[in-house]
Order: structure tokens, then sequence, then C-alpha cells
């Protein structure tokens, strides 16, 4: 099984989207509210995946229960980057609060780095250098 | 920006990463305790990317804030399988408890069915028909 896409629920889809476009470069595939799930999704490409933001249209919806909850296990996601020094300074220069100002080496042997999830719609964002 | 991957924080790593590899087939591409993180990862293989599974070294590490705080936004995992009846079929028998017992259309226009967070190390897990 491939990995397809990652829900995200957040209050304001248009807005967490815009977030991801402008920060990560990420291109809009789909944009749709969906009233019998509850749900506006805003849904950006990712490489073959897909990052997909999912705002409840009430508090009485699956993912409006799920933000009232206060949320799930789901702890972040992955970008796959050529070059993370060059991944952080543009982020950095578009705003964005990063945990990590140098790369580190992570658990498989390759630099990551961590971008703060209140530069990211609530999400914790990280990067790790592929060539 | 490519998705390489999702981190999902759980209590036992190899425990969740054990029903991920019986439920959905995903093969273990890599098991390691990275005391400096203070987390012990079980990550596997899903196509290009994977799904990572994140257990705490202890209550104050990052993961293990995390966990006790009750998690974050992100809100579900999508798989993509050429026959989604099957999939269904094949998890069901494996004993997961199914959330949609037949396939709806999504969002997207393709066939999507869930299956239940109880069965899936807390994880709700969807998957979408790819042909």
């Amino acid at each position: 099984m491939r990995l397809d896409h990652v829900g995200i629920a957040v209050k304001d889809a248009g807005a967490a989207g815009a977030v991801f476009q402008r920060l990560f470069g990420l291109p809009l595939a789909l944009e749709r509210t969906v009233p019998d799930q509850g749900v506006k999704v805003v849904k950006l490409s990712s490489g073959e995946s897909f990052c997909e933001f999912l705002e409840p249209t009430g508090p009485s919806t699956p993912v409006g229960k799920f933000l009232a909850k206060g949320g799930g296990p789901l702890h972040h996601v992955c970008f796959a980057v050529p070059d993370i020094k060059a991944a952080l300074a543009d982020v950095k220069a578009k705003g964005a609060r990063l945990i990590d100002e140098a790369p580190r080496i992570g658990a498989a042997g390759l630099p990551i780095a961590f971008v703060h999830p209140d530069s990211c719609a609530g999400v914790l964002v990280e990067f790790v250098e592929k060539p």
C-alpha cells in the first residue's frame, strides 16, 4: 500500500492551505465542500502524495468532534528536500519559526530539521535531505 | 516538496508497527532507538513514503509531552489500493473493525472507506481506490 495523503483537521482549510502553499510551495490540487461528510477540503500536491486540510462544516461533524477533543496521535509530516539548508533558509525568509536553525542527523543517518507548528497551521513539519 | 513520511506518536512503537505490518502489509524499514531525540523509531515502507511510529523513551521527551497533552491536528492517513473492496475484506478478515463496510465516493470522486482507529494503533486509516 502506498501512502496517498495525510488528512489534517483545521479550523480554516483555506488559511491552512495558503500557509502550506506559501511556505512549502505545494500546489493546490482540489478545493471542495463535501456536505455529507461535513467537511471543506483543501488538497495540496506533494510529490505523488497530498496534504489534505479538513475544515468541519459544523461542531457535530466527525472532524468538528475531533478538533473539539484536541486531536489525535499523528505527530508530524516530513517533506523530502534536495538541499535542507536552502529549504530552511527559504521558509525562514518567508517568516517561519524554525525549531532547528541548522540541520542535525536523524534516525536514518540523514540531515533533518523541524519547523515550528506555530508557523505551519498547527502542524509540526520536518525536512529530510534526500538528494 | 515530496511527502516523505508521517510521524505517529504511540506508547509502544513495536506493537503499533506490528499492527500496520499485519493489517496493511507494510514492510519494516527501520527500527532504532535515538537517545538524544528521546524516541524509539519503528519505520514501515509505504510506496515511496513511510509510516514512522515514535515511542517516547520518557515522559519529558518531546513525543512524551505530545502524548500527554492528547495529540495534535493531524487527522488520518490514507493508503491508495488497487481494489478497495478486496482491501476492506482483507483487513476485516484480519480482525479490523471497519467504519465503512462498503466503499463510498470521496471528495475527489473516487471510492473511499475508513478503518476504525481502535484497530489501527489509534490512527484513523482511509483507503482510496486508485487502479
